[in-house]
């Protein structure tokens, strides 16, 4: 498990999220309070998108609690959209390659979650990546292997949001043919630096947690409520509301769509379900 | 705060601190019982005595939990006396050279505990300093510190044990002139390749903890017991006992010898009564 | 022996100097032509200014060439007035803590060269910081230690210049008073986001290499010439001039001011020629 | 290109390759001299067999000239087999992950060299790997690779030096393929604990350089002579010669023997030639 957060508005200081609030980021790489796990302290990272159309990134394996360069750059950069994430390792060893958000192109991703069995079921879905996201495989992480995955899917022409989908229905058809019965849960976002695509999904009604703040500013999703800064006031804590199971959140400029996703499938697809979803491909 | 564990006796694996009881150190890294932070995961470092005066040292800014050479080195290094720690930093910042233990020639040294005010206290402290050992600071902290203060008075003449104690004396007297009200709490172990010697010392009568335990096989001195792998049965818990306050332990092969220091002094010292400290040095 | 580069202009993507370049910072840092050492792969940093009056800052331990953060920075960050250094270790050791540039509020400094006999030094002249800036020091290299001491007298109400020039003088006469007969070499930059401010300055007339290079869009100085990108054309290469020995050149918006320091003295300074320059501090 | 060296032969300290010798590796990863690239400062390795089947490792990102813990545990750590490797990325970014040598149970394989096309051929060459040694890969080089090939064949009962030679020429068969032009080129040293073998091969006869140095003490490859430490006197230099194109050198203790295998075959082999090789694994 891992916690993250990711915001859309107007420009803003990474460090209203990362640093400021009394249970900013940086606090819960050292005490998260909702996850499986208190301690997300096995690498980080940030994202932000500024003048041009590929982000900038920086990830680090060390505990962001203690990172004096996390500190500066989120001290020194606004952003009308950047993603920050820590990180509690479950698969893929200690490495920045390993550490979210990733990156390609223009495009950004990060993930809370777990696909059940997925040691067993890396092969078969790193052999249904094209070539050339094949050739970018850096890590050995589930979420950049759902990232790439997902990637297919929009080179191919199908929005962010159902590209997602597709992927984790293809994903649960392929744990259920091989009788894997651990969950799959996801939380997680998604953007090409014009609209921030959140997804709070499980196979088993116990999705991680990722919550929806809206103000005047803009629009944050987040593991875990902030608890906003000091200098908010005292109902600082207010305004922070779960995101339903299932929820595809689509939030750009001015607008913030909520779509309910169907449950994930818990019995074999048949053919003909599974058809379409690859075609998309 | 910060948690250590040595031993002398035996030969030994250092997995068998380090890795394998179920509440070994690298466990003590993510979730510590008794510290007042839970988190140690600042950095570790491990010491060990082999076939030459001079131990080996392997120190890392990475939390101890994850790091996949810390687990290699434990499960092939065997040492009849070796040193373990894992940081939770108060001072000094993220880096090898505040990591400990603390090598000097044939010294190691290790320290769980915090000097009151140090701060203001450091440019004094450091002026004490003779040359040779001004110019091996490396780092910034309080703990480097006391080891190089200490190691003045061993090249001096004095024992090990006279040492710290009187490095204690000395920074709780400078501490009183200045004012400081804030504790001194000390738990430390220093060897030279023969001895071991473990203190529990505090101004104000709450040292940390410091856990002694004697088998056939040798010492160990751990900040909690380590609750022993599972292969040492159902009692394995059993046979740890809480190092008195004052305690002052020195071990060496087939000896175990415990000395209570007097409570480190309340009151400002006379000039009469610092001078004697002074001179040793 | 490092290497930097300094930038005061229009705004510019920090890669225009660290990794577009044929001779990039980042080239440099595997590869320089002009320094006593090829490798500069002790660690780097970057600087830089925006909205807020306090710079950003990345440093990191690793060598330059291969950061990926270091890459992605540069391409996302644009600003007016930013600092990039790669290091050669001669003093200190590897930490982020004795990596280039240093920051101290508004404030930016880095430097390439070294203080002949500084081990010898470096109490006496530690012992001159005033208390909140000794309190300040984290990590072991002359070159932060250069800067507090110059912050010390930039405080005390001294330009930028002077601060860096006094202490410079004092540096060398007590190197005198202590019989150093190694050199004194000072390449560097300051800045207080306003004003950038270089120095090329020895005791033996062999200061490290500096060069300016003024365009259209700003001023750029470097211990090298950057041979700029392939955008820029073939005459790319021309416009940079080595600046002279004793140089201080202070650039600002619109203005670039050069003046020339007496060569540092190699005469042990009478009492009451080194009284004026502690008398600024 | 990268740098490495082994040993096998009466226990030594791993200073005496990695440190002490004038031009040991450590000083090669600042300024190899043989190579194609001088630095290889992209992380470095040691693994060490002792008391156990399961050899030691350590592994780090940092160059090798500078890590304090290398040169530490260099200077403690005495061994009768070893190896020693300083890296110079060609593919796979910078990760422990990617550092050489790679462990698997009792098996440490390193390796300087290339295939050509290796991004092309990444898919087809992982999809060769059997389950259990597809979830064992963790980074994204075509050494590990090599290694988890090579040990497919080893479990499946070949011997270390048939093991390795069948997925050169696989691979090479691959190559032609898929009309790769580009040489493949293989310096690499292979061990399991009881035996060393050493490979200097290529597909264009320019195999990268390969060092064999036999005395009373034991027998070291190393991709440059060492030139060993002062204290084995004026002739140190002597007694290194560079292995043949083809070799295949097995070391066990007290005895040396070397095979040359053909060079790797430049057609594309007919699908009978190809068969045998593929039925050992």
């Amino acid at each position: 498990m891992c916690r993250l957060a990711a915001y859309l508005g107007e420009p803003l200081f990474l460090e209203e999220l990362i640093a400021k609030p009394r249970h900013s980021l940086m606090r819960q790489s050292l005490r998260a309070v909702e996850g499986h796990v208190q301690t997300n302290g096995d690498g980080f990272g940030i994202g932000w998108y500024g003048d041009r159309a590929e982000p900038g990134v920086y990830r680090e394996v060390m505990p962001a609690w203690s990172d004096d360069n996390l500190l500066a750059l989120s001290q020194t950069l606004s952003s009308h959209l950047f993603f920050a994430h820590v990180r509690a390792a479950t698969a893929g060893g200690i490495a920045r390659q390993n550490c979210h958000p990733f990156r390609h192109g223009r495009h950004l991703f990060m993930h809370n979650g777990q696909i059940g069995g997925y040691a067993q079921l890396r092969r078969t879905l790193e052999a249904r990546l094209p070539d050339a996201l094949y050739a970018e495989r850096r890590g050995a992480t589930d979420s950049e292997l759902l990232f790439l995955l997902s990637l297919a899917r929009i080179h191919a022409g199908a929005t962010a949001a159902d590209a997602v989908l597709a992927v984790l229905d293809d994903t649960l058809a392929l744990m259920q043919q091989q009788g894997i019965t651990q969950p799959l849960r996801f939380a997680a976002v998604l953007s090409d630096g014009e609209q921030l695509v959140a997804f709070r999904i499980a196979s088993d009604e116990q999705p991680p947690t990722l919550y929806l703040r809206q103000t005047r500013m803009g629009t944050t999703v987040a593991s875990e409520p902030l608890c906003d800064s000091a200098a908010e006031g005292d109902d600082a804590a207010d305004g922070w509301s779960m995101l339903p199971q299932g929820a595809v959140l689509t939030v750009s400029a001015g607008q913030c769509q909520l779509r309910l996703h169907a449950p994930l499938r818990r019995t074999a697809p048949t053919p003909a379900a599974l058809a379409p979803a690859l075609a998309t491909a």
